[in-house]
């Protein structure tokens, strides 16, 4: 059944580790609303985070569950929570132009809870959390004293567990088959949807032991004049000889993510994208080969820029972000970058999606990895040849 | 290109209307966020909504972008919006530890404009607005004046153009194909992800004239006992015979979508699910009878709620919202419901995903239609028969 992903310990470390955090900034509960905390928590999955939900952690309760009330029967089918606390609003909260909004129903939970005379964490940042959500919130709890919590469960999911390794290494045979999809797709006068049909068709379809889930963001393949804008999404245009096209596109399982990207030409590349694709292969590779744990988050970019600034290429972006559980719009994480600044360090079962690009004006190459930090070095998730590929 | 989707004088049209509803409401300019209001005003289209971004309307200045640096490459595909009023951030605003904010660099837009001084709509309950995307704007405009705008432009959206139907009625040629795609691949012992992978194929497909868009929500196909469980998404479990099984999907075409759902059933129907689906075609008949302009949404849902008690159920649910332009993580707009209490008066070119359903612990049933309120009553855009399907 739905429910069956992660062992009920797993969940209660999870849990546990979140207390933790809450007893480190003197926080009595934190109410959690991004959905791949919510599912880290307590397994809860569905496409229903566009209504308000969340899930309440307070220092000694259990987690509880708030949502609409169709998401209920979806609530107990993923999650082993009791039905105490599975706490679900009307439908007539939803969308709703009349004085009812969820968030009077989480203000209650946090009341019944006993929080609300306590110092409670949001997530204020995250994408469903909304303006409205907090000033709600403000106005049923005058005497609740929230504090920012955005990314506290975040950095609990930083590092991975055996088993969460293994759905991110069941999602990266499904990005193979994906991109070996996609590759094959491409060819002069086919037209952009018809590729990435071949690669949705193949993210579904997953493996011969298991399907795929859906991924965060769709498949992204920029091309021609496009391949600067990495987050145009396809058209009917077919492609042309002389066109760069990037593929990214990431296998899911349960919900964990292993991004990839690669750069194909359409026709023989011209030396500028040969080159600029070599540049790229050697700067990823050279970031890859700092991996370990101590290292910082830092260090890592500073290798991708030293290596491409041989060949004259000032760059000084993020290359790369803590990747894993993960639901639209987004498979990162937000906590760690490989970036200038971050003093991350590296610690055994961190994941990231390394991402290093070059992107101009006329052109674009993108060549990524998604890595396991191991006891003394880098794994490699995907298995699939670091080149520019041709059609 | 991908930006040719609306001549030119339809965005003109959308932004006078919007103005007009500035005026209305007493304000000097409004922040949009949302990305179908993003698109709506300026054709903006990438699937960059996982960082902030917006475009800000005044009562005088042409639209301005706001958003990544690496998008603003995309803002230029997509729009015919001058340079200058393409705005962009560097990368160390996002997801940034540091103490930037991407809504530092709204705030000063928003005062190169001239209308920090005045009245400013934020869409406060849109998904990608968040808490601290509005206390970063307090912070930062302290003399602004704020008010909650959050479907202003929405309302807007809500009537269409014989173009934006035309790109509903393409959307209902594909959702057609996907149906039958996914009602094909439905049979026992075929594991839930292979029938997914049928219907996204045919989504990405699209038609022999043109192909695809990715639809705001996934193809959603809850069985067996979870039916009543609307927003699972798939697993790798078989079907199994006695299992209903719903399929909600939308085809999309240039963010226009025309959703359809269907229920089959895996062998043959028991009676009571076979009744309970003709309960559910009368009732969605009765509804689409009583739709034409000057009737009013909670009207259409009363014809619903009127047939099914002839059968001696009793529902009160929402039955139906205004549909077209969207983003993940939803396909409806957020302004008309059908249902008691919505006073909203129908009008010509409305449209509508009306989904009645009837919802028990053991099973569901589900069938929609998405509608277009003509001069004289309604057009279902999608031709599919109504009724309960078997394998």
């Amino acid at each position: 059944m739905p429910g069956d992903v992660f062992e009920a310990a797993e969940y209660d470390r999870r849990i546990a580790r979140t207390r933790e955090r809450l007893a480190e900034a003197g926080l009595d509960a934190v109410f959690v609303t991004d959905p791949s905390n919510m599912n880290y928590l307590t397994g809860y999955d569905g496409w229903s985070f566009y209504v308000h939900q969340g899930v309440v952690v307070t220092r000694d309760h259990d987690p509880v569950w708030v949502g609409r009330q169709m998401d209920a029967i979806g609530a107990r089918a993923t999650t082993s929570l009791p039905e105490a606390d599975i706490r679900a609003y009307s439908d007539d909260h939803v969308h709703s132009p009349h004085d009812r909004h969820p968030m009077d129903v989480v203000a209650d939970v946090l009341a019944d809870l006993g929080v609300d005379d306590g110092r409670i964490g949001l997530e204020m940042d995250a994408y469903y959390f909304t303006a409205k959500s907090y000033t709600r919130l403000q106005e049923r709890l005058p005497e609740t004293e929230f504090a920012d919590a955005t990314l506290l469960v975040n950095w609990v999911r930083v590092k991975k567990s055996e088993q969460e390794l293994e759905y991110m290494r069941q999602a990266a045979r499904i990005s193979e088959n994906a991109m070996a999809a996609g590759l094959d797709a491409i060819e002069e006068g086919v037209p952009e949807y018809e590729a990435v049909e071949a690669i949705y068709s193949a993210l579904i379809e997953g493996t011969e032991d298991y399907g795929g889930d859906y991924p965060s963001i769709v498949p992204l393949l920029p091309s021609g004049d496009y391949t600067g804008a990495p987050h145009l999404t396809w058209t009917d245009e077919p492609f042309s000889a002389g066109d760069p096209v990037v593929i990214e596109l990431a296998g899911c399982r349960h919900r964990y993510h292993s991004p990839l990207a690669r750069t194909t030409f359409v026709g023989d590349p011209p030396d500028e994208i040969a080159e600029t694709a070599s540049v790229v292969v050697d700067g990823l590779e050279a970031a890859l080969d700092t991996v370990k744990p101590g290292v910082t988050c830092e260090t890592v970019e500073e290798a991708w820029r030293e290596e491409v600034a041989k060949h004259g290429i000032e760059k000084a972006d993020r290359i790369g972000y803590s990747v894993g559980l993960g639901y639209p719009p987004d498979w990162g994480e937000h906590t760690a970058s490989l970036r200038p600044g971050d003093e991350t360090v590296l610690e055994e079962d961190m994941t990231f999606h390394t991402i290093p690009a070059l992107w101009f004006d006329e052109f674009g190459v993108e060549l990524s990895e998604t890595f396991r930090v191991t006891a003394t070095g880098v794994e490699t998730l995907a298995e699939f040849p670091r080149r520019l590929f041709t059609t």
